[in-house]
C-alpha cells in the first residue's frame, strides 16, 4: 500500500481495478504482431551463424530464441599456459558445434546435428585476467543502492554466452562445453533463458519480456552498433545482471501507472511523448496538465542517452523459474548488454537508474557479472590467443 | 566400473574410447532430418488449437516446443462446490487464452495476444476426487524397485499442463491460471520441459531427448490413438513420470552398447532387428552370432506391446535444469503418458522395465504422479462439470 501511494503520488496515476486492465487486454490480443504467413523460419534447424571471424558471434546477430549463460570459477593454479590449453579446446567445440559438426569428444553426437543459428561467446572475468597475469580491462560494477545482489549469480573468472533458436541445442552445447572447460574450471553459475520461438515474431519486431514491456526499443540498430559495441580490435565488453521481476507487485498496478512508471505505452512500446515505437522521447513535450509526457522519474527518462557512442546494445533474455507453494513467481530478465567501455556507457545509466527509477519498485537486481569479450578468430586460431599465447 | 562390467557381461559390447563415439557423430551430423525449406511454419505465433470439443486438447496433438506441468495442493477445507467455482474459473481463462484472448482478470494482457498452439488440459489426482467424497478412478502407481521419488515432484490433487510452441507463452499462461487457482489450491511442483522448436524438425519425425535418443517411436498414431488413450466418455488418464538422466555415466558407454541397452540404432532409431526407424521390432531376429538381435533385456525388447489396446501415447518433455558445480548436469524426461486405463496399460508395461531393463542404470525415477482426465466441454460448459455439478 506504501509503494501505491507514493506511485499515485509520483504519477497522479490511480490504480484500476481488474476490469479496467482487461478491458486493456481485450484490445490488446488483436493487436500483437505475428510474423506474416509465408515469412519463412523452416530452415530453423539447419540455419548457422559464422564462427570464425575478427569478432565474436552472438552479439551483433539477432538473438536466437534460447540461451545458457554459464560462468565458470577456474581450479586453484590455474596459469597462463592452463587457460591456453582450455580456450583452444573450448574454440574447437565451439567452432564444430555452431556449424552442426558434433565436437571431437562428443558423446552425444546425433544431438549436434541442427545448430539452429547456435553461437558460443567466451567473455573473460576480471579473475581470469589475475590468473594469466594481466592487468584486467573490466572491473567489478560499482555497489548500487538497489542491488540485492546473491552470490550464486553474481561473478565468474570465464563466461561462455551459448544461444539458439532450439532449446535441445542449447542444453547439448552446454553439456559439451561444460565437460571441457571441468578440468580447468567450476561451474559457479548457469543461467538459462529465453525469448520468442522462431517463427512467433518478426526479427525485426522488439519482443516483449515477461513484464509485457516492449524490451529493446531504444538499442543501437545497423552500424550504430559498431559506434557503441565493437572496439577497433574486435573486442568488447558484456555485463550480465539477473533482475527479479516483481511481478506480483507488478500486476496491481493500472495500465496507465505502468506506462508512467515505464515512459511508454504498454501496447505500443511508444514513449509518452510521442505515437510509435520508435519515435525518439521527446522531453519537452507537456501533456494536458502542463507536466511533462515523459515523467522525470521513468525508466525511458533515466535511461536515456542521447550520444550513439554512449548507448549499450540489450540482449536480454527472460527468465521462469519454479513459483512457491503460494504462487508467487520466480521470474525475471537475464538483461546482458554489450558496449565498447562498461565504466564510460553502462555504468553511468545504471547509476542513474539506481538513483531514481520508478520501474525500481518492480524489479530487483539479484546477481550481477562483468566480462571483457576478446576479439574473434580466424581458422585455427583461438578466442584469447593475442592475450594468452 | 562395476556398472560397466556389468553391461559389457550382458551385452557383450565393448566400452569404446572417446575416438570411436565421436568417429559415429561425425556421420551423424549431416544424416539429422530437419524440416524442408519452404515447409511453412509461419504462423507459429498465432496458430491456436480448438478448446472446446467432448475431449480435452494436449493429448493428441504433436506436442508444442514447450510446456509446463503445475501439480497443485487443495487448501483444506476445500469441497464440491470451491472445487467447482475453481474449475469454472480455471476453464473460463483456459478457453480464453487458448485462443488468444485475455483471460477475464488478465493483468498483462499483451502477453495473451500469441497462442502458439497452447493447450491446457486438466487432470484430476486421487486427493480431488477424496475432497468432492466421490471414488477416485485412478490411484497412485505401486511402488517400484527402481523409483527414487521426491516428495518435491510427486503427487498432487489438480494438474495444469500447459503445452505451447512458444514459452514465454506458457509462462503467461501458468502465471494466470496459477494467480486463479490461489483461493483453493497451492502450488505442489511446476515441472517445465522443451522439445524442439518449432520449424526446426517436421512434425511427423520423433524428436530426440537429452540422452539423445529418438524418443516415441512406438507410439500410437491416428486411430489407434483412439484405441489406446480414449473412453468413450471423452476421459482419458495421465501419468508424469520426472525422470533423470545419469548423463555422466550414459557417457562413457560406446554407441554399440548405447544401442544394446535401447534396442534401437542410436542414428535411425532402427530396432536392432530391423532396418528403418518404424520397423516392427523382430524377437525372432538372430544376429551373427546366433544370439536375439533385440537383446531381452533391452528397453524396446522390454517395453514393446502389441495388442493396440494396451499400447500408451507417451507426450514427454526434457527438462535441463543448472548443473552443479562438478559439472554434472541435472537433466531428463518430463515423461508424461496418457491410456484409457492406468493399470491395465502403463502399470505391466512398467513393472517389466522396473523389474529388468538394461536403460534402468543410466534412469532414474525421482517423481511419480497420476490424474485422470476428465472429457472436455463444450462453450459455457467447464471441465469436470459431469462429476462436481
Amino acid at each position: 500500500m506504501t509503494i501505491l501511494s507514493r506511485r499515485r503520488l509520483l504519477t497522479g496515476g490511480a490504480v484500476a481495478g481488474l476490469g479496467a486492465v482487461a478491458g486493456a487486454g481485450a484490445v490488446a490480443a488483436g493487436a500483437e504482431p505475428a510474423t506474416l504467413p509465408g515469412a519463412g523460419t523452416a530452415d530453423v534447424g539447419t540455419a548457422t551463424v559464422a564462427f570464425h571471424g575478427p569478432r565474436q558471434a552472438g552479439v551483433a546477430e539477432d538473438p536466437p530464441a534460447h540461451a545458457a549463460f554459464a560462468a565458470f570459477t577456474l581450479a586453484p593454479g590455474t596459469d597462463r599456459a592452463a587457460l591456453a590449453r582450455m580456450l583452444r579446446l573450448l574454440t574447437d567445440d565451439a567452432a564444430r558445434l555452431t556449424q552442426g559438426v558434433p565436437a571431437l569428444g562428443d558423446t552425444d553426437a546425433p544431438l549436434a546435428a541442427l545448430p539452429a543459428r547456435l553461437t558460443v561467446t567466451a567473455g573473460f572475468g576480471p579473475g581470469l585476467y589475475a590468473a594469466a597475469g594481466l592487468p584486467s580491462p573490466v572491473a567489478d560494477l560499482p555497489a548500487f543502492t538497489i542491488d540485492r545482489l546473491e552470490k550464486r549469480w553474481s561473478g565468474g573468472d570465464l563466461l561462455l554466452q551459448i544461444c539458439a533458436d532450439d532449446p535441445l541445442t542449447v542444453a547439448h552445447t552446454q553439456r559439451m562445453l561444460i565437460k571441457d572447460a571441468r578440468p580447468f574450471a567450476a561451474v559457479r553459475w548457469v543461467q538459462q533463458g529465453f525469448r520468442r520461438s522462431p517463427g512467433v515474431q518478426a526479427s525485426d519486431h522488439t519482443q516483449r519480456n515477461v513484464l509485457g514491456q516492449l524490451d529493446g526499443t531504444a538499442n543501437p540498430r545497423g552500424s550504430l552498433i559498431d559506434t557503441a559495441v565493437w572496439n577497433p580490435d574486435g573486442s568488447t565488453t558484456l555485463v550480465v545482471r539477473r533482475i527479479r521481476a516483481e511481478i506480483e507487485k507488478w500486476d496491481i498496478l493500472s495500465v496507465t501507472d505502468k506506462e508512467n512508471a515505464v515512459g511508454r505505452r504498454m501496447m505500443s512500446g511508444a514513449p509518452l511523448s510521442g505515437a510509435a515505437e520508435h519515435d525518439e522521447p521527446d522531453f519537452t513535450t507537456l501533456d494536458a496538465s502542463g507536466l511533462p509526457a515523459m515523467p522525470d522519474f521513468a525508466h525511458v527518462t533515466r535511461a536515456h542517452v542521447t550520444d550513439p557512442a554512449l548507448k549499450i546494445l540489450r540482449r536480454p533474455y527472460n527468465y521462469d523459474a519454479a513459483p512457491d507453494a503460494a504462487g508467487n513467481p520466480d521470474a525475471g530478465l537475464i538483461f546482458a548488454s554489450y558496449q565498447r567501455d562498461i565504466a564510460r556507457q553502462y555504468v553511468p545509466i545504471q547509476q542513474r537508474l539506481a538513483d531514481k527509477d520508478l520501474l525500481n519498485e518492480w524489479i530487483t537486481p539479484i546477481g550481477s557479472a562483468v566480462f571483457a569479450v576478446p576479439p574473434g578468430c580466424a581458422p585455427g586460431g583461438w578466442i584469447g590467443e593475442q592475450l594468452l599465447s
